[in-house]
């Protein structure tokens, strides 16, 4: 048991004290993390988003990324998507008692390469540990804090008539790794979640143009969640296109096996842009030359009538509702 | 199962949307919260606290509070610590399939009472659901922003020689009652968990005098390790005398029963003040006129010499190291 995560490392005594120490700060280490004092301290002046979400996706190592890395992204992900620039992040960890260490050392040291990647500093935390069968190896919550520039106002309630509807790539990588990897389905070993830290995308399409509405990333619910959202949100109706919607085959080939709508699948480096149609061009071209949107695509295009409905054209030339999703056909997804 | 929590309300589909309106929203409800983009906007200008924590307690609900409550006060209570005043929080809910639903409006109804006290919005949220087994109820996270004033310069590092040590009531009271209700002991009925936001109490004091140098809430670990820490964050050596500490009978005995240091045990409500002595029976009457200071009581002094030490003058005349806690005597406590 040397090597585990044992009840007492959350008891906030002796070896609370440790793994703070020799995993959390030697890792993650910070002149504002490492006071270890009740909060963090910082100065902060200007519009601030806050976000918070917690992870249990499972398995917590999938290909493509691991739960600190979702834990990052999806969090970062969430300033951005409100045109916020990340700045800090807490870091919350529910660890099942038993968990190997160096499956939690890898964990922390994932954290640290995406915070890293993002520009965030992790200045506060938490660790709770409980007993074997309370949970299922290990929950993370983070919470997020950022900067939105003056001048910026994105939101899902902004879409309107006439707007373009931009995806920043191909949908249902990470539900279809992360399914493929639980289920030992393994439909293509080369299929890896898109898991990414999508703020400097963000700022590259700021860069280019502030004539942004909406920013969603597609996650739990997938794209057609996502635009029901927006839709009802805005007072407005969505009309996609299937053919102009970037998916891989093995993504394609998976859901139809499975009976599975790709739109319903979750994606977690991924972003739906709406924008005024003047600037989509360049934004799209803006978007290609970025690691994480050179598979983007216009997809659509908003209108007035019918608020609250989103339907495709199907590539066989029919119109078809897109739907929110009502089951839950993928649990622990994130 | 119409009335319990299922898997779909975690889907990010339409029973999620179901229970953010008809629970979440409907409850917890304000102009910022209400407006469900990925993350809350918010103006703020100055110095900051940003903490975080997860609360895995067990059983959910206990004498004196419930997840829900202790979820608010633990946070308020860390912003407090660093002398901020808590401002908004996020709450991020981990539930376990199959939780009743008037369980969840219970735990909603009990954060909402508690915010309220405190004076904090709760202004961004998330909610995951995981299949049976997988966790224990419910996990709340909740993280917590606040204002510092000018001036205010409260930490663990800021202990002095010379400095008195206040506790601002009984202690062991929450560990006590959640282990009495956990397994069914009942040593006697009338103890509950001490759980409460703190921060009038903080700013009652601050108001009395801004003289004080450390803030600390005992919670896991008891007084022992938060003395401890504060011992080994300002480099100096503390001495309390055991009969200063206002304990009550019924705690006292049951730790006697049980074989366990009530300076080991966890509160909920109780906040230790290192402050200098100069101030330190003004703040002592201050605090004795709140209702959650009414028993506070001085109980010792900071020294210089054996930095990081922690001793007890006993009941008996002898001197005792008071160690942090080593073990784990009660599991799931907050």
């Amino acid at each position: 048991m040397k090597d585990r995560i044992l009840l007492a490392h959350g008891s906030g005594g002796k070896l609370s004290q440790e793994l703070v120490k020799h995993y959390l700060i030697d890792i993650l280490g910070n002149p504002v993390l490492n006071i270890l004092d009740d909060s963090a301290i910082v100065q902060m002046e200007g519009v601030l988003a806050f976000t918070t979400d917690s992870y249990v996706v499972q398995p917590i190592f999938f290909p493509g990324g691991d739960i600190g890395k979702i834990a990052v992204c999806g969090t970062v992900n969430d300033l951005s998507m409100c045109g916020a620039v990340p700045r800090y992040m807490s870091l919350a960890l529910i660890i099942e008692e038993g968990l190997p260490l160096d499956d939690f050392k890898r964990i922390i040291q994932s954290i640290k390469l995406t915070a890293d990647e993002a520009g965030v500093q992790i200045i506060t935390g938490d660790t709770k540990v409980v007993d074997r069968d309370s949970t299922d190896k290990i929950f993370i919550n983070t919470s997020g804090l950022g900067y939105v520039a003056p001048g910026i106002e994105i939101s899902g309630h902004n879409a309107k008539p006439g707007d373009v509807v931009i995806i920043s790539g191909t949908i249902g990588d990470h539900g279809i790794a992360v399914l493929s990897k639980r289920e030992g389905i393994g439909f293509n070993t080369s299929l890896e979640s898109d898991c990414a830290p999508l703020n400097k995308l963000v700022t590259d399409i700021l860069d280019t143009s502030t004539a942004v509405n909406c920013f969603r990333d597609p996650t739990r619910g997938g794209l057609a969640s996502t635009l029901n959202e927006i839709a009802e949100q805005s007072g407005v109706s969505v009309c996609i296109e299937e053919d102009k919607i970037p998916i891989r085959e093995e993504v394609a080939s998976a859901c139809d096996m499975l009976g599975l709508d790709p739109l319903h699948i979750a994606n977690e480096g991924k972003l739906v842009a709406i924008v005024d149609e003047k600037y989509a061009d360049a934004i799209l071209e803006t978007m290609l030359k970025n690691k994480y949107g050179h598979r983007a695509s216009i997809i659509g295009r908003v209108y007035g009538k019918n608020p609250g409905r989103v339907t495709m054209k199907t590539s066989l030339g029919t119109t078809r509702i897109v739907d929110i999703l009502t089951g839950e056909p993928l649990p622990r997804i994130c």
